[in-house]
């Protein structure tokens, strides 16, 4: 079974913004058994849409299609739908009264006819309540393609896909079982990994893909396959995962599900009841706010000191300027003091510290650019390690806190 | 002069990663004169991606494909070009020395075959020095289109694109000039703007688009066009716009160009010489990792105290633990405390507080999900405003950092 996701709007072709509805629909989908063939993005314009609609009908069973839906005359989806299917809008009175309800309760403004007009729906749609917007969600049938249209707002989006999408799904579509496997390797490249399994590799039965993502140090190795069976393929992927461990074992550090590094940490704390804050230099309290990202985040995270400049870092987490003067602002002895301060400061079981130079400029110190010192704090002492992230600002920022993570997550895991 | 960008890679369609390549490249283009017709992104699998490329130079002049260009078996972007072009790999001596020193020099391991590998490319491509990776950028003509291939690894495909591409396209393709000017409206929604503007809106030239763009609590009015003189649409642009001040003169404030808010923050800061702070709760470091994302911050940002758990707020930012019991966590007075505390902690000029509940659980306080309190401190007092800013997390957290920048903004502009 398969889905194409159609997004339509001049902003995402002309780069204003990035399309993050379709990896969220292509994930939801991919969990119940549909596979994403192809996401097109495409300009509000009538053609090009019907051209993009028509393409989508030859090769998926059911196309997915986000944006255009506002009040304005941008926003042309509906028009379009009816063209595709010699269709027209009629006023949809549940819809109203949502839109009424909104407009009176929530927005508190009056309502004028450009909203009214949101109740209108092609006569053969079938509506998908959006309890956060105006724009119904929409449900059509051609030939044997269904063409499910959402409003391009992510939380309204993500609402629909979860709560009426998905489920209907379910219950109108034979779906076959989707199952991937991801495997992180650490310690050698993506091709001298390629050259260990490559006998492996060619053995793999022809239904099984193999993908290797490089990212941050490690590789991850991605198996998937799909069939009707559920046990049949969970066999097929159990044998495989089995064989690599006897070829890659040393190279193989954990299996990867949906959690996040931060999720894996967070889980970690609570089920300790341990917490954590943090002393951030030049990760800026970027992980501070990716703790912070996750519910219930409270009950471990008790916050951090963000010293991006040198005098915070003496007058806020007691740094000795001695120190700094010896040693320099990024320096391993200044990240453990740190480290150390920042958890006796806001009294946590853990804290993570970070110095570094992430460039553009050498800011403080005399160490290139890219050198960067972790230091992490626990209730049995204190250390540091020394690392070069490269020279790319973004990448070293995102390298050091995930090189963070996996620090205060083998130290959380040894207590 | 259109063009039309192909991702390819199983990892977006099952929703493992966001595809943020293509917006960079869209907005790269755009800003030389190329319109992009279409995204697609589709499957590791070669008759997928030659259909790709077969639609692809039906309507554009240049198609940009990221992704596929590793060293491993998954990777056939490189032989699925050599069908399509009809077409060989040869060696390219230039490449492999780039790899060869990139392997001796920064990865200081073995090179092995694979590795090699990386240096054979189709015998009709023009080769596009990737300074960062082992994969080049290509260059291949068909007919009247042209087709570049790049690495998807979004830092080597960035450099690629500023440094290779869009000089090559500058120097090779005669290109109109393309304009976008945007208008930052407040005070009114999507529908009722319509409205007012609906006469201005139907007499626009058929060559300039409008598009509503809301959110946050704005609606920003986008106009478009493109043509070969840039004089004279620079003109229609410009009387449009004027046309637009005198009806909704007291809706807009503001336009915009490629900043952000916290550009516009840290620009007017390094411009007056001073410094900012911030004491956050609920937004958790976001705040300072907005500020501290962008080079040169270190020259007006000095830090931030996370203050997650109410005893931070006591321990560190000085927050009195009678205002907390008198007024609860969440109040105007805990947040104009931890403004005016930070500010003088911290010792800088301006300070910005946050205090509220995300959600989804209520918290140290008794205030509903979604109100939040943020708190400007200057050399002349502090103040706060009250906001609510719904139910859903993650947007409370982002609506209220831009609320906060906003607010900075304004007191920063008034000293």
């Amino acid at each position: 079974m398969f889905a194409e996701i159609i997004t339509i709007g001049d902003e995402i072709l002309i780069g204003q913004i990035v399309d993050t509805n379709s990896a969220f629909i292509a994930k939801e989908l991919n969990k119940i058994g549909v596979s994403v063939y192809q996401i097109t993005s495409v300009q509000d314009d009538e053609k090009h849409i019907l051209q993009a609609l028509h393409d989508a009908e030859s090769h998926a069973d059911i196309v997915i299609i986000t944006g255009g839906l506002g009040p304005t005359k941008d926003d042309i989806t509906k028009h379009t739908l009816c063209t595709y299917f010699n269709d027209y809008l009629v006023e949809n009175s549940e819809v109203l009264q949502h839109v009424e309800t909104l407009f009176k309760k929530i927005l508190a403004t009056p309502i004028s006819q450009v909203n009214k007009n949101q109740a209108l729906v092609p006569s053969k749609a079938t509506v998908l309540h959006n309890a956060f917007g105006t724009a119904p969600g929409m449900w059509m049938k051609s030939n044997n393609t269904v063409f499910v249209s959402l409003p391009g707002v992510p939380f309204e989006m993500k609402n629909l896909i979860l709560n009426q999408v998905i489920p209907k799904i379910q219950k109108e579509f034979h779906r076959p079982f989707i199952l991937h496997k991801t495997m992180i390797t650490y310690g050698i490249g993506e091709s001298a990994l390629a050259e260990r399994i490559a006998d492996w590799e060619n053995q793999l039965p022809n239904d099984v893909k193999l993908a290797y993502l490089p990212s941050l140090g490690k590789v991850r190795l991605r198996l998937s396959t799909k069939g009707n069976d559920q046990k049949k393929i969970e066999t097929i992927i159990a044998s495989e995962v089995a064989k690599l461990y006897t070829i890659i074992g040393d190279l193989i550090h954990g299996e990867e599900d949906d959690e996040t590094i931060e999720e894996v940490v967070g889980k970690l704390l609570t089920h300790k009841k341990m917490t954590l804050s943090t002393a951030e230099s030049f990760t800026g309290g970027k992980i501070a706010e990716q703790i912070t990202a996750i519910p219930g985040a409270s009950i471990y995270f008790k916050g951090s000191v963000v010293s991006y400049a040198t005098e915070t870092k003496i007058n806020v987490l007691q740094v000795p300027k001695s120190l700094i003067d010896t040693y320099s602002v990024v320096s391993g002895q200044v990240a453990e003091a740190m480290a150390k301060n920042v958890r006796e400061l806001l009294k946590t079981d853990f804290s993570i510290a970070t110095t570094g130079n992430a460039g553009p400029s050498k800011g403080d110190s005399d160490e290139e650019i890219g050198t960067v010192f972790i230091a992490i704090a626990t209730p049995n002492g204190v250390f540091s390690e020394k690392y070069k992230m490269g020279s790319q600002r973004e990448r070293v920022v995102q390298k050091s806190v995930y090189k963070a993570f996996e620090m205060v997550e083998k130290e959380i895991s040894k207590i």
